[in-house]
């Protein structure tokens, strides 16, 4: 495939969406072929698929469901969209992939990451992004931000407790420690400006 | 567990969910704990997921999402139905199992019964059924019986072709032959009346 396939990952409120879109903006600009989008959804089968997983009266799903559900709608995304779209040369930057998987029902609710990785695996028949990107900051300070950020959308992972979160962030770190050639660190502590700025000189030696 | 948990499996159009109800009714007239479901769905999320599943507008759906979307519906109808049920005592008479998805997913859609197999195994975390009847029915009359039963809803694989059918029925036969001491095989070829009664004698030896 001729495209290039970059993940943004992380915690809640580490600003990774908002740096995706200005990354976007800056690549076409420069009149690069490029596609913004999101996991879980992007496709109509794989947002109907985030309805279910994100609604939050689900209170009883369990844990294996929600990690099967992810991959479910990983692999329609993928079908429908990544994979077309790297096929005709685009770069495509999207919201949450298969690390997000490994770090939230892997890691952090403990079914285990090889178990997790298998089912993914499976979805994914083995497709890897060329880049991942994990914006990193402490729980505390990400869970402020949104608090501060009104316009977002409440859902069921918002539910979560602190603990939880602080179990994502070390799971992440783990992550990018023994993948660190796929996996770039980005620290989102300071301002967006320079959170895009670091992001924005990764990204340039890439394409 | 104390229960006893069976399922009924089969192509479409082999009676299986008739059979089952009357064998419900039997059970409850001698006394005895039993409960009847059905997959995929047999509770609140586990509905959602069939919806989107035999949603008959869904035809740009993945095989492989597909095979998700019913291992998390299996998931999650085992854990808030199947094991309460079997924990408490209950015979458990479920529609549909995992032989389904290894059948229709694995074998009749081509991706392969062993990778099907450890999704599922994912989604159970091992748990088989400790009988399964499979209702064996050439495919044209099983079909046949379908358009004749008005009653009957819509849904999406009633669009496939009568190939589809028959690569379903012989994955059914070597899942059957490969697993004999768990898998009964009985004719559904005859009168309603005799499949009742020959799945009976088998019910009556296991309770």
């Amino acid at each position: 495939m001729e495209g290039l396939f970059i993940t943004f990952e992380g915690g809640e409120g580490a600003g990774k969406s908002t740096v995706l879109q200005e990354i976007k903006e800056r690549l076409v600009a420069m009149e690069k072929k490029v596609v913004a989008t999101r996991e879980p959804g992007g496709s109509r089968i794989a947002e109907k698929i985030r309805d279910v997983i994100l609604n939050p009266e689900h209170t009883e799903m369990d844990s294996r469901t929600e990690a099967l559900l992810y991959a479910a709608a990983r692999r329609q995304h993928l079908v429908e969209k990544v994979v077309p779209y790297l096929e005709d040369g685009y770069i495509v930057l999207c919201d949450r992939f298969i690390d997000s998987s490994l770090v939230y029902q892997g890691g952090a609710r403990g079914i285990g990451t090889e178990e997790v990785l298998q089912i993914n695996l499976f979805a994914t028949e083995g497709l890897m992004p060329k880049l991942t990107l994990f914006f990193d900051i402490e729980p505390t300070l990400g869970l402020k931000r949104i608090e501060d950020h009104k316009g977002r959308e409440y859902n069921r992972l918002d539910q979560e407790k602190l603990e939880f979160h602080e179990r994502v962030r070390e799971s992440y770190k783990l992550l990018a420690h023994n993948n660190s050639t796929r996996i770039q660190t980005i620290d989102a502590t300071p301002s967006l400006e320079e959170v895009i700025e670091n992001t924005w000189a990764i990204i340039e030696s890439y394409i």
